[in-house]
């Protein structure tokens, strides 16, 4: 008997199969220290409990993108072990906060296979959810994955390809139980900019850039043990580089997008994400915004704004895609997701 | 007067003499987070609070590697700033598992002093122990090193030679008090192999690999307070390489070892071992297991196995020594312990 | 409207301003794990809940040199984004322990303004303050740096220089409420030397040595949410080194200071530093220390040293500067601070 896991194949899926991860993970302060050593990270409302008090909440959360990556992290091992590329997020919503003491754990559903025509692959559509020890949902979100076939001449399984919204709807957001920013502190925040100082259609250079080292990337990958061996062993890839997790980029970003966006304080739904280009040791990231939609919501004092937060690796912002429609080169991510904003 | 510790030499040892190590050590969820960042850990008894205490336990321990580590760091200024080589260990026992708000300290008592016949060096073994706040002992352990003289005139002691056991008995193992694997949930932990599917003499390769960066045996070695200057300072041997702990490589190679075994949950007893070959930044580790025993416990659901673990830089699983019985120059650890396995 | 924040120019300081900084920080066991992961940090009051009750603390605090990070990596986006350069600190005190759990935010008061007669940079003078959730100031200190003007043909401001203390007063100390040194245990802090064993004039070579690595001090300068992109950015600087937060320096020669220190607990005056010159990745740094004063307290069997802490990238220790009276070009740091010691 076999004893080490060698993955989950395209033939291994079924429609309705409801995958439970394993390894659930209990969060502390040791995990919100390491996300801001990690990142440059600054959201008052994920640095102060007594800035989050004031908001409303009972203690600053762990960050959103942290609580995502321990959701997403446990799904690597039945998910993406044998996956060829990561395609694509939709209707993600945070439906709860995650505070230090707080267990998480994941499943995931699937709802979507289509077989490749190439018969040597296949796209697996998941509905994957974050439960915390009261088994309230945290975090729930659609991902789809091209995964490799362990047998060509396994039988295609009939296609179904689940209706996705575009974006979630502004009146779909679920927002943080007792989340008031009528008394929200600007001079504390860092930046003195409303909901309603921001237009659609509005970019946002975020300035600053961070030069990847290994190690960090390395410990990130690690903290979500997320387990895919391409982030960790140099002699896996030919070129002996190792392939940095999209997350790690994904939070980069986000952090770098304080400069401009200090007031887009909670992260509660992520429309859609595309990981452009890989990112690798070495690479210098900067990222740049823009304001997609606005929308009202019903707590007191909140806005919210969806935005498109893009990551590169050089070049010049604003730059998405060529004239063949293809993500310029030094694009690294492109993700669209919903903040609340104070009005 | 001399301010700064220069270290104990081989003639500063005597038999019986107990060495109390300095600087106790409280240990918080932020310890734990960064085990979790810096080895890719997923033993499920160790990573949620909830998984912990379904069998049993009040809380999720710190894991027993860093409990291990913590207590091992206190007695490297006494005991190893002018070794030579740390040649064994024996008789390692986990007593009480370690919580965050634990404040450990240890002590070395001398137990064996050997002098070299080159005059220059001797051997001296001690038996360490680590206690919480309670005075309760929570480790136990033989280590012995070969240290320089400071003077290879001075008198050889008369030669004691601990009788060690070779490999702790499974009647002595100490199981955490309340432990019941009865309820044990395979799905959460992440691989269905109960104890009964294990053999005495099965091996398993782990697959996965990690190539070490010198940013993160720094950080983990300083962690566990390791003073040793030639884990930290590039100037220090004539190579210019920073000599990682072997304590480092124990830790990845224990959490890879994941993939495979992942209900060897707790580590009870250490028997044995050897830091084979020196471990250096750029080295890719891997790991494979053998099974070398097998015992029932009196605790609910709860098995024990021995295992082997060999920790290997490139090279082919399963090798450990040359036809001339040395070990082969690609493995860097071979370690004898027990672990609790649900039945 | 733009939404980035460009920071200061020397023209927009007025005399006697008050910036409020943003990005409050509540500390946690995390930030203190990853203190002593980043730094070689083992002065038992900092490390051990148990050891700091027996100095009469409530328990361990966050190490002093963590909370100095802390405040002043708020002041970064509002008084050093244009920072040609960091002149110098005086009248530095830290009045009460920080623990985890609490939440520092900072504020600053514009004491001093001098053009420079170039008209293109002129020097401000701020007093800063850190506070925590109750707030009490917990730390206290003049800083000044040389701000780039943003139109050099903005009218000079009237010269105010502050007048600052050479040394804060022994008499001006604040011991933390309750401390007593009457019981200390020798043995656990790591040394036997008290304060009666340091003569003035008395040089401590700290012996111990760290090679600084990219992640390391990315990650420290992070967590303390010091923005400065040259210290992350390797495309900032036309040689495409990333030059290292002088903090970092700071705490690595104070954490190696324990060696011949050990007993220097509490860091309670910052009287002066200058960071003589930059450190970059891939230089081991070493300390020195000489005692500068001592003084009686009125705590119970505490008393004070002043002492000089000089961080050197090789050369060798007690060297200082040259005969021009400039800083010796191996020297990094030369920093004035009183410590509390047991007597």
């Amino acid at each position: 008997m076999a004893k080490t896991n060698a993955g989950r194949f395209f033939e291994d899926y079924q429609m309705g199969q409801v995958l439970t991860h394993a390894v659930p993970r209990t969060v502390s302060g040791g995990e919100r220290a390491l996300y801001h050593a990690l990142y440059p990270a600054r959201h008052a409302l994920y640095s102060s409990d007594a800035f989050a008090q004031a908001c409303g909440l009972e203690a600053s959360p762990i960050d959103d993108m942290a609580a995502f990556h321990v959701v997403f992290g446990k799904t690597v091992p039945d998910v993406s072990l044998n996956a060829v590329a990561n395609l694509g997020y939709a209707e993600g919503r945070w439906l709860k906060p995650v505070h230090a003491g707080d267990t998480l754990r994941s499943t995931s559903e699937v709802i979507g296979l289509k077989q490749n025509s190439n018969g040597k692959t296949g796209v697996v559509y998941v509905r994957t959810r974050g439960m915390n020890q009261r088994d309230e949902v945290v975090l729930d979100y659609v991902r789809w994955v091209m995964v490799r076939k362990r047998d060509a001449d396994a039988a295609a399984p009939e296609t179904v390809l689940p209706d996705l919204a575009k974006s979630v709807a502004a009146e779909d957001l679920v927002i943080p139980e007792g989340l008031d920013f009528t008394g929200y502190d600007f001079d504390l925040a860092g930046e003195p900019h409303r909901w309603a100082d921001y237009e659609v259609g509005e970019q946002i250079d975020h300035v600053d850039g961070v030069t990847i080292e290994e190690a960090e990337h390395m410990m990130a990958t690690r903290l979500w043990q997320n387990t895919a061996k391409v982030h960790f062993d140099a002699t896996f890839r030919p070129d002996g580089q190792r392939l940095i997790y999209g997350g790690h980029v994904i939070s980069m970003a986000r952090a770098l997008s304080f400069n401009g966006l200090a007031n887009a304080q909670m992260v509660v739904a992520l429309n859609a994400g595309a990981h452009a280009n890989p990112c690798f040791s070495g690479d210098t990231i900067k990222a740049w915004s823009e304001v997609l939609d606005k929308a009202d919501t019903p707590a007191p004092g909140v806005g919210a704004l969806r935005l498109r937060l893009v990551a590169t690796k050089g070049g010049l912002p604003f730059t998405l895609r060529g004239e063949d429609g293809k993500y310029d080169p030094n694009v690294l991510l492109d993700l669209d997701y919903w903040a609340l904003v104070p009005q």
